[in-house]
């Protein structure tokens, strides 16, 4: 293993009706809270009202900010900043997905900085301090609700950045998987895909003994897998959702990378290339590149996916070499994926090669890309091209 | 699953040489440190010229409370929260194993507290304030370096009682593999038994629905099952120490019980009763018990031990009844840890039936025992005997 701090100091409340417990952790009565949420569907579901109920117990002081889009802008993230310095707002809580949550993080950040907080996100500059946030999760997917990373997307510069900082955890997270229920087929899937890819690329990694931990990523893998087919079915299945919404936090916060490199992030940074670009769904986009990711770099090393190959896609090594075993785990993923309903081709969201440098260029968003197979230029558009 | 908080404070510095995070964790120069620490061997093996060269550093006015006994006394408790308000003791640092560790967090509460701290440890008061304190673990077994419980035996009452708080958490833990380079063959071995009973304790649960959390546990035991075996031959393997310490702290950080009821703790409380009257290592004690616990058990309801007959010993179960595989799991268990070194009978520490009355009494120092299956007397009388 290599040296490492284990520390996450988010509270999560999961099950069910734990709405009950954002009262107790938003700590004393009359704060001003910016309420931040996305196109309105937590209004159809209840679970506006349900937190407003909360607000309102704790005689908070409420206002919102809605219309966070699933990749969330930049030009959002200034708005709320502002209305937090009008307002001299105490405490953000993001009621949403990812996207809200990465927003307030942005949010929280930006309004102690006296600069863009683009440079923060850009790493120009180091965030010192945070307003503090909590988060009601609706959506199974980004792991944000636990961890300290955020994706922004600068539509003028058409640039998706992931950053992070030791100031962006929330206090606290509340997930009742039956807040989940109203969530669509498209997107539930489109979740189940990130989860899926955040634990894979924990797993490519190049540390050598930490037994321990990619069991816990085979872990979290099989049981996607096994209640996934039969979440798709029925999704308002609590003990389903439960399980899924559970292993969508567990996959990326921090634990799966515990005394490992960190694993290989060239799929997540070539997909935000795509969203950037195309502003097509994350989870989308990661079922089609990823697949021909694990293709591209099986040629040079399949050490991993064999092992993926046997302990979590069940496949019999016998009588096949390496390079076989890891083409066969790639399809394997490829097959799970589309079984559910995921795309496979960039061609299904009606993106063909006429952009394709851009793509590439857009793709090379940080110094470096990819730690398993370090990427070049190149790579990357073999790996966009076998996409298309 | 059943509604949960995960929750866990604690920093975990893992890895060689963390030891230098004690100065930027302790914050700032000029505490008043009270450094408590067990019968010396950290003045042999370097540790205790590594910490203080830190707090050297640090300008901290160091106190020492030594002499910490392997089963924590009430009134070595006593002694360390006199010192801590004579001396007006800002931090207090244990280092050493789980037992340090453990009368460490009693003194830390019973700074503040009016009365006998034995009262917050029986619970007849509450916890309301806590000095801050840290650990530098050299002993793999117990967890305690990540979570809040705690146990201390009061000798004038033959009681050992396991107590927690949630202002029990150690501030930071720094954990370097090396620093139990020197601990003996029987040492690693009671602290492997101790963490394998852990996982195996909270493996007995009877919440439906919680495939991640079991594939953790097993993972756990897994991972310490494929090193232990060589760890026990080759005591100054870096890796293998690694694999063993990180496998203890999560063994018992309260990740394995999220969502569950919490598992099956008669065992321990069985030899709770036992090393209360005759002073025996907890580990031992738990080798000892445990299988036979399993044993008693089995023919009530076998379900999870056939699970753990499969995933974890790679039974056959072919043509075997439930009891049968049932029966076998808990042989395979007996057989593993007798390999290792550790004792399988009672008599082994020279204790036979004189005092059984009292053993089986001193089992019931909480209102409930067992919860898998809930003891009485007569069936914790029953364990005891077939571990004579």
């Amino acid at each position: 293993m290599e040296a490492f701090l284990q520390y996450n100091p988010t509270r999560l409340w999961f099950g069910k009706d734990q709405i009950e417990k954002l009262k107790q952790d938003l700590g004393s009565e009359g704060k001003r809270v910016l309420l931040v949420y996305g196109g309105g569907s937590i209004k159809k579901n209840g679970v506006y009202d349900a937190v407003c109920e909360q607000l309102s117990q704790m005689k908070a002081e409420v206002t919102e900010l809605s219309g966070v889009e699933p990749n969330p802008r930049l030009t959002t993230v200034h708005k709320g900043i502002e209305i937090c310095r009008e307002k001299h707002i105490d405490f953000i809580l993001a009621v949403g997905g990812g996207s809200v949550i990465d927003c307030v993080k942005a949010i929280s950040i930006g309004v102690y900085y006296d600069g863009d907080v683009w440079d923060i996100i850009t790493r120009k500059a180091a965030a010192q301090k945070a307003l503090p946030f909590g988060t009601v999760l609706t959506l199974a997917a980004t792991g944000s609700e636990m961890n300290n990373l955020s994706v922004i997307t600068n539509w003028e510069l058409n640039e998706k950045r992931g950053w992070g900082s030791p100031l962006a955890y929330p206090v606290f997270s509340i997930l009742d998987p039956a807040y989940t229920f109203s969530v669509p087929l498209d997107q539930t899937v489109y979740g189940i895909v990130d989860m899926m890819s955040h634990v894979l690329e924990q797993y490519f990694h190049r540390t050598e003994n930490a037994p321990m931990i990619d069991r816990f990523m085979e872990s979290v893998l099989l049981t996607i897998m096994e209640a996934a087919p039969k979440l798709v079915k029925d999704l308002h299945n609590f003990k389903l959702r439960e399980t899924i919404m559970y292993a969508g936090t567990m996959a990326f916060n921090g634990l799966l990378s515990s005394g490992t490199d960190g694993g290989d992030w060239a799929s997540h940074q070539i997909e935000h290339g795509l969203s950037a670009i195309y502003d097509i769904p994350h989870g989308g986009g990661l079922a089609i590149v990823f697949p021909n990711w694990m293709l591209h770099c099986a040629e040079e090393d399949p050490s991993r996916m064999t092992k993926l190959a046997v302990n979590v896609f069940g496949l019999d090594p016998s009588g096949k070499s390496d390079l076989e075993l890891a083409r066969e785990s790639a399809a394997a993923l490829r097959t799970f994926w589309t079984e559910l309903g995921a795309p496979s081709r960039l061609k299904d969201y009606g993106i063909d090669s006429s952009r394709l440098d851009e793509l590439v260029q857009k793709s090379f968003m940080k110094d470096k890309v990819g730690s398993y197979k370090p990427m070049t230029p190149e790579t990357v558009r073999d790996i966009l091209i076998r996409s298309m």
